[in-house]
C-alpha cells in the first residue's frame, strides 16, 4: 500500500543503539511536548504527568535507576537525546477533575454558570475507581494513547524511539520523587537518533500478523 | 504553534453526533486497517483482536450492547459509518507468542534456526503475568497504543472519531462471543463524518491543561 500515513508507519521501529553525539532540535521538541499536551483521554481526564529527561544530570539519575532491573535498557539513559517518563496518577479524584473544568472555563469550553454540570463526566473516572480508590487500570491506559499519539508523532518528524517497559518504577519514584510528584511511572520513551552501525534493528525487517490474524470486518 | 501536526492534532476532537448519510471510502478504510496491524505493542505482542462493525447486522448487534448500560453511546451504533472494538487477550500465554516468532521468521525478520532464542522477550510477558495467569493490565494498555495511534492516523485523513470506553463488556462478549473468541472488549472507536448542525462539540474550543501543569524538562 502506498500512502504517506504508511510509509511514516513503516518506517518506524524500535531503536535499539542510538547516536550519542545527536540531539533533537529545539523545533522538533516543542511539537513534541504540544503533540503529546494535545493527547486524547477518557473524559478529557489527562491523568498524566511528562517528565523528559534532557540535562547530563537527569540523565545521570535515570542511568542510576536502572541499578537492580532492566539493564539491557540503562545504554539508553545516556545515548539518547531525550527520554519521557510516563506517569499516571494512581488515585484520580475529583479534585484533580477540578483542574480540567477550571482549564476548559478559562478556555472558553465551557461557560462559568455551567461548571457544576461540567462535572458530570466524572461519574465514569468513579465507574473506574476501586474501593480503594484506585484508578491505576484507567489512569495507566490514559498513558498509553499519548504514548501511541507520540510514536505516531515521532515517525512524521523523523526521530528514532525505543518504547521502554522495562524500567523501574519504584527507583524511579525515589530518584524522580520531586518530579513525579506521587504519580507513577511504568513507561518510558526514549528518543534521538539510531546508531548507524552498532542498531541491528535499523535493517532487518519489520514482522507483524496478518491483517487476517488480528481484524475482523463484519 | 504552526506545524501540520499540531494542525492535525488540533482539529481532532470527539464527535458527539455522526450525520448517518456518510461512509468512510474503501481507500482509507484500507489505510485504517494497516495504520492498527503497524501499531507498536511490547515486545511485538499484538495482543489483540480488531472487530470491525460495518454491515446493518453488526451495527444491529453493536445497538443491543447498550441494553443495560451507557446509552449516551448507543446512538452511534446506526450513526457512525464504522465502528472498531478494540480487544486484548486476558491471558497471553507463551502459543500467543509463538505466532509472532513464526510470523517473525516467515517476514524474514528471525532466521529459522534462532526460533528458540526469539522467545527471549517472552520472558516480559511472564513479568507481567499475575499468578493465576492474567495478563489484562499488561494487554489491555497495548491496545490503547494502537488506539492513539489510530486516533492520530484519522486525524490525518479528516475523518473524525469517538473513543467509547462506555461499552458493555459483558453483552459485547455475548453478542459478539464468536469474534471476538475470548478476546475481552473494553474500549471501542466510532468513526464517521460529524453532523453539520447537530454535534455541538464540533464548535466548542478544545481545552487542555497547559504545558506546566502536565510536562517538566529537567
Amino acid at each position: 500500500m502506498s500512502h504517506p500515513i504508511i510509509t511514516d508507519l513503516e518506517k518506524r521501529y524500535t531503536t535499539k543503539n542510538y547516536d550519542a553525539t545527536q540531539r533533537i532540535p529545539t523545533a522538533d521538541l516543542e511539537v513534541i511536548y504540544e503533540a503529546l499536551r494535545l493527547s486524547a483521554s477518557s473524559i478529557n481526564s489527562q491523568p498524566w504527568k511528562f517528565v523528559v529527561i534532557e540535562s547530563d544530570e537527569a540523565k545521570q539519575r535515570f542511568h542510576d535507576s536502572f541499578v537492580n532491573k532492566h539493564q539491557f535498557n540503562q545504554k539508553h539513559a545516556k545515548a539518547a537525546s531525550h527520554i519521557i517518563l510516563f506517569a499516571h496518577k494512581t488515585h484520580y479524584k475529583r479534585d484533580d477533575y477540578a483542574k480540567v473544568v477550571d482549564k476548559g472555563i478559562e478556555d472558553g469550553r465551557t461557560a462559568p454558570a455551567d461548571r457544576e454540570s461540567a462535572f458530570g463526566g466524572f461519574a465514569f473516572a468513579e465507574l473506574n475507581t476501586k474501593a480503594d480508590g484506585n484508578t491505576e487500570a484507567w489512569t495507566k491506559a490514559q498513558t498509553y494513547l499519548a504514548l501511541g499519539n507520540l510514536l505516531h508523532t515521532l515517525a512524521r518528524l523523523g526521530i528514532d524511539s525505543t518504547p521502554l517497559e522495562g524500567v523501574d518504577p519504584e527507583m524511579l519514584s525515589e530518584l524522580f520523587k520531586d518530579e513525579l510528584a506521587g504519580y507513577k511511572c511504568e513507561v518510558g520513551l526514549a528518543m534521538g537518533y539510531r546508531h548507524q552501525e552498532e542498531d541491528y534493528n535499523a535493517t532487518i525487517p519489520k514482522s507483524r500478523l496478518a491483517r487476517e490474524q488480528i481484524l475482523t470486518v463484519l
